[in-house]
């Protein structure tokens, strides 16, 4: 049990490779993933990768030693088993236990599990959390249903973010994973008016799933047009969900007076923006990144209940050996919502 | 009494033409222009009138039948004596009495004293208001102190959009009459943390005179990292009050988490954004334009009841003939304030 197989992503590709098992430290778990879903910002810095790792350097988050050629083990949207106990652990938990945890380890700085060069993620066979941070899960709750929490947790963060009222109109710009939750959120919170836009009609049809109210594609109209008259004057909020970094301008060009855009793609380019639309119409953009853990703990429950409809959300699954050629699928143009990767076994990307 | 001089821009230069002196239609009083004060954005329109043409143009604020070479008669800032009333008014004030007015034309589809080609502006000897809009000026309270109650409505709102809570700090990039404006508002709210940053000696000197309680020399110190740090984690709330548009993206950069970026400045050009900082940081950017009628009233009345130091922003006074040249020196580096022109009369620029 010294080496496992790990998904390893660099210079702009992830293969498998063999790498030793992690150990865990004080107030940490060796978990075995049992399901990881692959997200919209893995798939963007394994094409971006030396624009994201300038990022990171000019962040300060990525030491810079580490080069355009540094490697990555991929996986944040986790369900797990607890395999070993490192020192100083309570162990009020039981081996064998299923968990998921926000990918944080606070042991560490609070590196972020998926993401930080070094560390071992959930598309591992293997991978470390932090004790004090795993949440059981229900015994009911398959595995890839809790993969799951993550990008749920990413939309109710936005829509809270957003201060939106029940009263306002939203329109949510991308019905991909996060554009679904925010729309998912945005129900649960009451509103009334929630509009979704997407190009793809079955994303229309599950936007409309998760609680749209209306849908509008905006190769057949302007979508902000649609909600600005939509909202007859009272607030709108954007969500921006794409992940398109030309979108956000195009979106305060066209945003009515006084409307408010929520920025939930993580943009890492350049972009061009007259602020003097913004200014005219007082717009207000809020920039949405990471939930809080009542927010990550407020889905799992909320799955846990059955409010969500996640298998509408699951289209694929894949097996370790085949997720070099479920990238190559997912960074061209396709139907998918969320595959999750099963790192325990080996199996073709199978549509669900 | 059919011609009037006038203050004309075109072609990114100011000079006195003889206009007509223009007739009150239903609803609005011709008036006599007694003091208006020099805007910021009546030097940018005249550096860069192409840019801010274009800009109206796409915002559908200007015909597209109007070119580069159209004339726009400036001012928006003023204190004026009431002339003539046109059909259709109450006359409740009498004619002579001094008044001020937020520059609006309501009668006009709401457009802009002193920004709207073919309108009269506030430079001129004559111009027009809407009746319903006039505020009577307090006796006592000078004309050229009435012309300031503009900017420190600008300055207000900008306070009043921040969400500023009182144990929040502030920092206010810019200290020239809208940074200052901005300062006396946060000061008037019980804000006890404000922090000015200002290139220039004597602005920081003032901001102190406004009621900002730290200031630092951005030449001396990163304001920001001396902002966040005097925050102490506490929520930090940037006011952009200079004008200039590569400072935002140079704002965001530096901003510590949640922090409120209030773009005061008014910004025509493509800017440059990397909005991967906003994201990390989960920044909100909120745009300020345009006050509310009773922000307005509300600084008329702090100026009336002496709560605004106003002798301290006014750095000169100058005749109408002699405009052209104070502009010249306005467009260059200086250290004026707030120069106010009082078209009544010939004169070069004095300082005060």
């Amino acid at each position: 049990m010294s080496k496992m197989n790990a998904i390893v992503m660099q210079d702009g590709a992830v293969n498998v490779q063999q790498v030793p098992i992690p150990e865990p430290q004080a107030g940490q778990v060796l978990v075995r993933s049992l399901a990881c879903g692959i997200c919209g910002s893995d798939l963007h810095i394994t094409r971006h990768s030396s624009e994201v790792f300038d990022f990171y350097r000019k962040l300060g988050v990525m030491p810079n030693s580490l080069d355009d050629h540094t490697s990555v083990m991929l996986g944040h949207e986790f369900c797990a088993e607890i395999v070993k106990f490192g020192p100083d652990t309570q162990q009020t938990l039981a081996t064998g236990r299923r968990v998921t945890s926000v990918p944080i380890l606070l042991s560490q700085n609070g590196a972020g599990v998926g993401v930080t060069p070094g560390l071992s993620g959930a598309y591992s066979e293997y991978f470390i959390l932090d004790e004090a941070l795993l949440l059981p899960v229900p015994e009911h709750l398959p595995s890839e249903a809790v993969a799951l929490t993550e990008p749920l947790a990413v939309g109710l963060h936005a829509a809270n973010r957003s201060g939106i009222c029940i009263g306002d109109t939203a329109l949510v710009v991308g019905c991909g994973p996060i554009g679904l939750a925010v729309i998912s959120a945005l129900h649960s919170r009451g509103v009334s008016n929630i509009i979704a836009a997407d190009l793809q009609g079955h994303k229309l049809q599950l936007a409309g799933d998760f609680g749209a109210t209306q849908v509008v594609n905006p190769s057949e109209h302007d979508e902000v047009t649609f909600a600005a008259e939509s909202a007859a004057g009272k607030r709108l909020v954007i969500f921006e969900c794409v992940g398109q970094h030309t979108l956000v301008d195009r979106l305060i060009r066209r945003a009515p007076v006084n409307a408010t855009i929520v920025v939930a793609g993580i943009h890492t380019a350049t972009s061009s923006i007259n602020y003097g639309y913004a200014t005219v119409k007082e717009l207000d953009l809020r920039f949405s990144y990471y939930y809080q853990p009542h927010e990550f703990s407020e889905c799992l429950e909320a799955l846990a209940q059955g409010k969500i409809p996640w298998q509408k959300l699951l289209t694929g699954k894949v097996g370790i050996d085949c997720v070099s050629d479920a990238f190559k699928l997912l960074l061209a143009p396709n139907n998918h919502i969320k595959v999750v990767i099963e790192p325990w076994r080996n199996g073709e990307l199978v549509h669900l």
